[in-house]
């Protein structure tokens, strides 16, 4: 699918994604949180990363973001498979320098994980801005892979004596675990009913 | 962290990996099923696919899975964070051709995904192990990174009036859905109990 509304939904819902990138021939992947803004997605991490350093600077790079949904249980082997939505993302990228674009990238990044959450958490500090590189990563080019449903079996399969179905799977929220040091009492309720479904 | 139980305990707790590689110049990561067995990362795929062809070929790549376990709300915007734990192995593949070797890899598969699935799920056909290709990747090098427990503000942000703690997430099961065409009324006890906490 190329569908850009798809695909951004897909990188609106996910938390992670893995941005590859290469270094003298080798091939990275690493886990990275993100917030998408229209075509772009801003990237943050430590200004002395050499992920960061070679995102800066231009290099390729992909991100993909995949969300698991389910196992898909076949009466065959060679038809297992798993239900899932994916997001694959190339494009280069440009490094934000300090001014308002970079304090809305940081913002974004702490909204997408945790929505409602920029308005109550401190600010960055001018020290903290400059211990934090963010890099934006243009979308060039995007495509989404997804798979729903029960198992296909092949024809003959479906007399076999063997469950089959799915598993549904979703990334899941316990019970908020207050900071020891933490003086307020309630989570708030952007904690307590923090979920990954659609974004609306 | 280059334990490499500490490696394997997150390579077998994962379900879906993030495979890098690279084709001409561009880096990509692409979503992968996978099983572990001792040194070495079983990956299959359609044998027409560019990334088990290239894998096939010997090509650098990096396998990364990663484990979300919470999120980490802090005072400030700066200390956010995830606990998680990631396992990073960069290795090349060579093709595992017919005979014991690919049965037992894609039986492993299975049984990654689904622990106890392998011995209902009817086996491969001769023709479904031409469609598949199987690689092994050797774990030529590997590094895991962590972070758990509360977050670690800056000192003089413990005082502000903000709650503060973890979100623990995990991917967690729904109840199995049968396939409508599932004669079997009952779900096998390996699907009713499947959870992915560490593996015994």
């Amino acid at each position: 699918m190329y569908d850009r509304d798809a695909i951004d939904a897909i990188l609106d819902e996910g938390l992670v994604g893995h941005l590859a990138f290469t270094v003298d021939g080798q091939p990275y992947a690493l886990p990275m949180l993100y917030a998408r803004r229209g075509g772009e997605i801003y990237l943050h991490g430590s200004p002395l990363s050499r992920l960061l350093r070679a995102a800066a600077a231009g290099a390729p790079m992909c991100l993909t973001v995949t969300l698991v949904d389910g196992l898909v249980l076949a009466r065959s082997a060679f038809h297992h498979s798993i239900n899932y939505r994916s997001a694959v993302v190339l494009g280069s990228g440009r490094l934000v320098t300090e001014g308002e674009e970079k304090d809305e990238a940081l913002r974004l990044i702490v909204e997408h994980a945790a929505p409602g959450r920029a308005a109550d958490a401190r600010g960055p500090s001018r020290q903290e801005l400059k211990a934090t590189a963010v890099v934006a990563m243009a979308i060039e080019e995007a495509s989404a892979k997804a798979r729903s449903g029960p198992p296909i079996d092949a024809p003959d399969d479906y007399a076999l004596p063997v469950w089959a179905g799915e598993l549904p799977l979703a990334l899941a929220a316990g019970a908020p675990v207050a900071d020891p040091r933490c003086s307020v009492s309630e989570p708030p309720a952007y904690v307590e009913d923090w979920s990954r479904g659609p974004r609306k």
